[in-house]
């Protein structure tokens, strides 16, 4: 989305990204003006244009980066070939990589509803992709027998709901680390869709 | 909050309530002016003040309402003395309950970030009342050894985000009822919190 012409292109543009971010998950998006936004990166209004034709384009871009670099996170792993091992492995990659991101994770559920018909369809078909990966996870658990799990699209979406909860209440200077917490969850998730 | 001096108070107060509500939810909070809610409702924006003193105030009675519903219900019902059979009627009640409020669901956890300091404060209060019902079932459980859940605190939190999450995708037309909904995510929750 940045011009790679001027010097300052590869700085503005992630700056922009940066300070969007940040004033979204504070304030909102619809509370928040272009002109907001260039004063927090120190430049003029009319500036941020050359990055962006607009405020929705600056949400897209964030809710379309976090998605594609979950997507490529989740991508990136070595994954067992094992269904029970394999969730784990969903369990703690997803509450890790959520933690690790606060504001994106915030923003890509609370301003949802500020995207445009098209660019909310563009999202939606990114997390599809991502629920679906645990979704196969479950449905190979079921197939040979270690997972006993009556509906496995709900499922799905119970337990995504689930870890994503953890960014609602975890503070890293809590009582617990991450992998506190990652253990405690997969606990949870583990005997949630074990045989009986 | 309503007049009820007027001859039209018993019925304006609860409307500004009903038409907040749906703004609020639709548009968010940030994005509604009081001279929108008082054009929804039928009246010149200066008899709104008669019945709220701002929007601060309606959003607060908004997600103030929500919690003592939630609240009243809860104590209305007669409650099993067992935790296995109250965990099940939480699990139920949770769902249903909320499944039947959707926008009210909605903007009590959008728009957290819009109440002031004081009032934030008074919900959250709420909130832990009600979180702490679900844990002291799960501490009884844990006492006579029919659930093994190794923090109580945090699988609190994690089975209200999973049977929260349901408003975010159940639509009353889909192919589920609310009552098979309701199963799906007892099975899912019993196991969870089970012994080994």
């Amino acid at each position: 989305m940045a011009r790679t012409t001027g010097s300052h292109s590869d700085i503005t543009g992630p700056r922009i990204r940066e300070v969007a971010l940040d004033l979204f998950a504070r304030r909102g998006f619809a509370a928040v003006s272009m002109r907001q936004i260039a004063s927090g990166v120190g430049v003029q209004a009319g500036a941020l244009y050359n990055y962006t034709p607009d405020k929705q384009s600056l949400l897209f871009g964030l809710m379309r980066e976090h998605m594609e670099e979950l997507l490529a996170a989740r991508a990136a792993r070595e994954v067992p070939d094992d269904p029970l091992a394999e969730l784990e492995d969903f369990t703690r990659f997803h509450i890790a990589h959520h933690l690790e991101r606060p504001d994106a994770v915030f923003i890509s559920y609370m301003e949802l509803r500020n995207l445009s018909p098209e660019n909310f369809g563009l999202i939606e078909t990114l997390r599809r992709a991502y629920e679906d990966q645990l979704e196969e996870i479950l449905k190979r658990g079921v197939a040979v027998g270690v997972f006993d799990v009556p509906d496995t699209k709900i499922a799905t979406l119970a337990l995504i709901a689930m870890l994503t909860g953890v960014s609602t209440w975890y503070r890293p200077a809590g009582r617990l680390s991450v992998q506190q917490v990652e253990t405690i969850y997969w606990d949870m998730v583990r005997k949630a869709v074990a045989t009986a």
